[in-house]
């Protein structure tokens, strides 16, 4: 049994009677020149009332003797039938702040007890497409404490992980080496990347 | 006349039959455990045969006196109502390259004629929600070229872009001001700002 064993088995339309999570609208705008157009996009069903994202993302770095180490995944995800590379996420649950969702979720898919230190703008996932969203959250790790010693994930029976750590320094090698062997990259581990590696040479 | 005056109307369901651009996807899948499980899915149903992704993303950076700037636009989406801050993008055109669209939508939404550099991993924007994706194509403009004097975007007649440049070391805190001023933050300026506050603070 591993991560790789996952595989699509068949695929097909889905009704929007059918749907319980995803959804297609049809929406009529004014365009800056005062024309009425429409367009078409899709959406979660699952945003709680009250909050104004869907999720959370997280980035939460080790520091280790070799290096500071950012924690990372690989997760199945059937939508596209690979298995990525992400930072640890997940969805908000109802009356959660996105520092509580980002703590909650790094203990349950890492094992990791952390603190969250800095939340990004809303982030939109593909906004000529679908309305989803997140808030990256920076969750520090305190090494020292017990609790975080020998951490253990507590995944649900429907969630296979697995936690792995990469040097900063050398993530946008690592994403294009992953890619090589297989693995999809998703755009905040690969956008992230992209963001050190910029820095990197043009000394910012 | 301007960007911001654009709004949402009015919007409902999407009946399949009448979606042109996007679609709902039931998936069949075998999990890690061997497991038989559905998953729901959404697609944009514009990619061309032949390619892997649906579009790309454009880093342009420009060499000012007052330091290097990141090429970025404004753009009124309506599956979120707002005005997004967004590198230049677009979707691929059949056989094109991803250099090619990237080289090509550059000139269309900002006038700049450049040279692709550097290619990122194909990434994917939400995978446990749609399989859209694209690759980030690293542009570099050469600024004593005689095209590049007064650069004019060609955009189509159902285009509305405002460009303009931020300072690169200043990325996140202008993405946290644009915020602020109601702007909404697309997920590639986003991440690769906190990858550069990320170098920048760790000094990597």
């Amino acid at each position: 049994m591993s991560i790789s064993d996952a595989k699509l088995l068949s695929q097909g339309p889905l009704p929007d009677d059918e749907a319980r999570w995803v959804k297609l609208t049809k929406i009529t705008y004014r365009d800056p020149h005062g024309a009425v157009r429409t367009w078409e996009s899709s959406e979660r069903r699952t945003r709680p009332a009250g909050t104004d994202i869907d999720g959370v993302g997280i980035i939460a770095i080790l520091d280790k003797p070799t290096g500071k180490e950012l924690i990372l995944q690989k997760q199945y995800r059937p939508p596209i039938d690979k298995v990525t590379i992400e930072v640890p996420a997940g969805l908000m649950d109802a009356g959660e702040t996105p520092e509580q969702a980002a703590v909650r979720e790094l203990k349950e898919e890492t094992g990791y007890v952390g603190e969250a230190v800095e939340m990004s703008p809303v982030m939109f996932n593909d906004p000529g497409f679908c309305n989803t969203n997140l808030r990256m959250v920076h969750v520090r790790i305190n090494m020292s404490l017990p609790e975080n010693q020998d951490p253990k994930p507590e995944l649900e029976e429907n969630e296979f992980i697995d936690v792995f750590t990469v040097r900063l320094a050398d993530l946008w090698e690592e994403c294009k080496r992953l890619e090589a062997e297989g693995y999809a990259i998703d755009a905040r581990v690969g956008t992230f990347a992209e963001g050190i590696l910029t820095a990197q040479r043009l000394q910012l």
